[in-house]
């Protein structure tokens, strides 16, 4: 199964070819570009650069959230665009969940720490137990305070930060030596991720039609918060 | 420091630009396609995407081997071509201790085993100690048969495999449960493990310009044993 992913809920914007598991090509960029203008012909060369044509995509996946919600409706877009004419089934996964994924096989033990930037001294994170290369969630995909999130990793013996929220939790947790950072080759969030969470979904039959795919926020838009608010104050 | 990197050891071929320790982008493809063709037009499409110049490339970095031996030539070839115009500095890295390099920081202990496929009967190998993400070379690259590898890893407790060797090597080692493959993400040789690779030389002061960089081959190429057997016929 040919599989081709997206990913665009933060500021990196990336690809990724994925058959029976291998990754045949992948391509990132995390240069602060504009991924309605960056995404679409990435995909259109990294497909050139391995031989593939859209016919030879069995699948399409994305994550769906949380993150930017203009990056995360742009990566649904523009799935829903690419999987529409041939009606190709889609996946829609967690961005954590797929951050976490890239560390299965990974032959250590650690609780791994997805963290993104969610503003509003919040963070969009899920803790993963890593045991052995083997990987189990541990609490849902939540947007929490930074101080919410010390409690429930203060005590453990060995955690591992990676998404565009690590800078910050860093800082934040510098008292506490057991946490770290990802490695660069693991830090941001990436395709290849979100491909091999897909692939797994839809070896458990769980694919949907484009017209399904929706994002997940987490939260409400901070536009409908600020008209919200006003009508309130009217 | 703007590092542009290149990785064509063997069938996938990748490109890297890594800014101050962080990945601004990459780009990798292992479909089997000739590297002299889609080298050249991938980087200049990484640099796009990534809104950079080769202006702003300050050092060029390559896997100057072992590997395919027309891929390491592809490879320097192509990186001194870059860096000649304004003679910018350059660093040939090891392919294994680039992908080695890749776990640095990976909170795990194990013998990291990069292998490559060097026919014969052989693979191009070396192995690393990583020691809670601490990295530590034990032997230097070389080239030998499966079965002298089987002898230096056989009694430790927790080995990983990466590189094109990898399958073959799973096949052989089958017997011993304490040898696991890397997970996708971190299999294959990699430009992002080079770009890492590079930049702690450069740290050191460890760069050449594009005339002085070479290829590593650790053996005489085939063409040259074939050569010398038919002379010694004569």
């Amino acid at each position: 199964m040919n599989v081709l992913a997206v990913e665009t809920t933060a500021t990196a914007a990336s690809c990724c070819v994925l058959a029976d598991g291998r990754v045949v090509g992948r391509s990132a960029v995390n240069a602060g570009l504009t991924h309605s203008r960056t995404l679409l012909p990435m995909c259109e060369q990294l497909l050139a650069n391995c031989g593939y044509t859209m016919a030879q995509i069995d699948l399409l996946a994305v994550a769906v959230g949380p993150g930017s919600f203009t990056g995360v409706r742009i990566g649904v877009a523009a799935v829903k665009g690419l999987a529409l004419p041939d009606n190709k089934p889609c996946v829609g996964v967690s961005t954590l969940a797929a951050m976490a994924r890239m560390w299965e096989g990974v032959s250590a033990s650690a609780l791994l720490c997805p963290v993104m930037d969610a503003r509003c001294g919040q963070v969009y994170t899920a803790l993963f137990r890593l045991e052995n290369g083997v990987l189990t969630r541990l609490t849902p995909d939540e947007a929490i305070t930074i101080d919410q999130l010390r409690e429930r990793i203060a005590d453990e013996p060995q955690v591992v930060l990676m998404g565009d929220g690590t800078a910050v939790c860093q800082k934040a947790f510098a008292d506490l030596p057991q946490v770290v950072a990802a490695p660069p080759a693991l830090r941001m969030q990436d395709a290849v991720g979100v491909a091999l969470e897909a692939a797994a979904h839809a070896a458990d039959g769980e694919t949907v039609d484009a017209a399904a795919l929706q994002p997940v926020y987490l939260r409400v838009p901070q536009a409908e918060r600020e008209l919200k608010a006003k009508q309130n104050q009217q």
